[in-house]
């Protein structure tokens, strides 16, 4: 059993055994000159399953999925951006179903068997006939996977794949996911979508558990802005043209497979957080010493959410108090006496700034340079157990407030 | 029985009967030539009460208030700017009661009737000379009650003063209210301090039920930039002098004397919002017909907290759908069919943008009048219940990034 990631290539990553994709240039928003409209299609039907956003608002495109993927079952995905056809009700359901339609009607396949995502603006609804002319024109290859990440890029400004391997006794697997997300990023699903394709044969609902378990650790642990979208929307296709046995929970491969996906999940959930609207900075906090699991998540969530922390970040203030707080506001359980707060980047030794409750006389010069680094890591030791959890989050710039207060219009 | 709410004449509020106040500039952040610490005194001890941050991560001086309100008794108040003594363990705790003693021998009073706040930079010890020095020098009058509030100020623009009045056959009473805060700030206490002096002559349990009664519908419902601080606290000291009989829960003066404090509170608090760092506009959010009060609490903070709604406001974008995206992530109960948003600003008539489920067309041109208010109001209708509440936040700007990333140093 082994486990290999794939450094990105220029082009993107090879689709795995039996899926085609492409993209077209819709217009969906008439003022962008870019791929919006992306179709991602497997020869035969494949295991799905999906995590969805936790805001009460749900986008139409959303709803459909969940009664699509009721019987764990599909075959293609058309993802649009520029509009969210989210707050459209009953009409922007109709758009869903319709669009599903279209694309069914193109692949010989079911409706049933086609999910549908869309990120944007929020209350507006899908030109439809646009719609129509993208399916009608869009060609599906085997190379399209770089093309569908394009289309499905709003602030982005670069596109999100990853890649990877896993195998069992000369069986070997493939991974392929894309993401898009750079604003409204917050744990528990964000203005992001991920598209995750395989061709291992997995049984659906250890496919189901596995997704559950790399999203937690993943998309579930990274902050831009604090704000969950209406629209976040994580779906795998495993159609098992690799061969072999179906993998449940007790196959020799099931680990790897889940580390493929985790590791899919958190390179793209850190390459979100890279991309964010105006960053500079990946600011990564991992706590230990929890009382809980639940507790570290917490901690760990709250610092790199902190728009005390981020902008002390950005500034290269070494302004460890402000950590300290968050901590304080996380809901964790924490005795200030035994909590230890490092500093650190890969570059640099690290910095120990708070122990035994009380500040530590710290070299400022390189408590600076761990905060110049274009990751930078917070540790936080609570001395109280056993929990550990690691979060991602970027800083915030005057540039973020720019690009957000000028946005739909 | 009546109440009046006092415009903030030039140079502050009058401090009600017995009280006194000073402030000394001492140099606590020696870069800043500014008052940085304040006295308040009443001649007489007050029956006192205070409500404090909910951040597990407690400042000494807080600790101390705790301690010394525990027989809910006090005489006076010292309250430094330039550094929070937070995080400073056992030996901050000693500065905080050294302070009080020293404020005790100077007045002639036990040091457990003082009580102490700081706010200011986490992490550095106070400088016990400079503090000493203060008290020493500090002349206290009547009309010091301006001088108290610049010396609390932080990254705050202006000081914020209320007063009031209220009454009941022939008997009247009088409040003085200072606060500060303007970053740090987010429901359940910020980096805010907030000081209220009264000569009604109050029964002290329900002076403390008044006091979070008052807070949970003012400071509580504010946010500047979600992050709690380890310092908020605000106390209330009520003297007596203005004479007549004790006011509890049954006095004719009651309903009287909770309004007025509320007033006080709903004041500072919107002055707090108003002077955020780096704001230009206050967002109000009322929401009604929650399925509770809680709920309509969590939806008004989440509405005025979330940065896509506190970008689009600064943008003048009238991008409704983040504001619904932020009811659905409140955790409040909502049904999107049931659900109707409005912008308005007293100047324009309001704009209805969402209803039944769906956008409404609506007049952009007047939406955005609505979003060049200084004052911008956000209305949402939930249709479930009876639950309201109002909630107020700034807007966030390339000026708050820019005072935050460069704010120890």
């Amino acid at each position: 059993m082994r486990y290999e990631r794939e450094p990105m290539p220029e082009g993107g990553v090879d689709l795995p055994r039996g899926f085609l994709a492409g993209a077209v240039r819709a217009g969906i928003r008439p003022d962008l000159d870019k791929l919006d409209v992306g179709v991602l299609y497997s020869r035969v039907p494949c295991a799905a399953a999906a995590v969805y956003t936790s805001n009460r608002v749900k986008a139409a495109p959303l709803l459909l999925c969940q009664e699509h993927l009721a019987d764990g079952r599909a075959q293609a995905i058309i993802a649009n951006s520029g509009c969210a056809n989210a707050a459209t009700g009953q009409q922007g359901l109709s758009h869903a179903r319709r669009t599903a339609e279209l694309v069914a009607a193109k692949l010989g396949i079911q409706p049933h068997d086609v999910l549908v995502a869309s990120t944007g603006v929020i209350g507006t609804f899908l030109p439809m006939e646009r719609i129509e002319d993208a399916v009608s024109c869009v060609e599906l290859s085997a190379a399209g996977g770089a093309d569908f990440a394009l289309a499905i890029m709003t602030t982005d400004t670069r596109p999100k794949c990853e890649g990877g391997r896993c195998g069992h006794q000369g069986q070997e697997y493939a991974l392929w996911a894309v993401a898009k997300g750079a604003g409204m990023i917050h744990p528990n699903m964000a203005t992001m979508l991920c598209f995750v394709a395989t061709d291992a044969p997995l049984a659906q609902p250890y496919l189901a558990a596995c997704l559950r378990e790399a999203v937690d650790v993943s998309f579930n642990m990274i902050d831009v802005d604090s704000d969950t979208s209406t629209n976040d929307t994580v779906i795998v296709l495993a159609n098992g043209l690799a061969g072999g046995d179906l993998i449940d929970a007790g196959h020799p491969a099931a680990g790897a497979f889940l580390a493929a996906l985790t590791d899919c999940c958190v390179g793209l959930a850190k390459a979100i957080v890279a991309d964010a609207e105006g960053a500079t900075k990946v600011i990564e906090c991992a706590v230990e010493g929890a009382a809980s699991l639940a507790d570290a998540r917490l901690a760990a969530r709250e610092v790199v959410r902190s728009l005390a922390v981020k902008t002390a970040v950005y500034g290269c203030d070494p302004n460890w108090g402000r950590i300290l707080a968050a901590v304080g506001n996380s809901g964790a359980a924490m005795i200030e006496e035994k909590t230890v707060v490092y500093l650190s980047a890969p570059e640099n030794g690290g910095v120990c700034v708070y122990r035994h409750g009380a500040p530590l006389p710290f070299d400022e010069a390189q408590a600076r340079a761990c905060l110049a680094a274009r990751e930078v890591r917070i540790r936080v030791a609570l001395g109280l157990g056993e929990g550990a959890a690691t979060a991602w989050g970027s800083d915030i710039t005057e540039e973020y407030v720019r690009l957000n207060s000028a946005y739909t219009t």
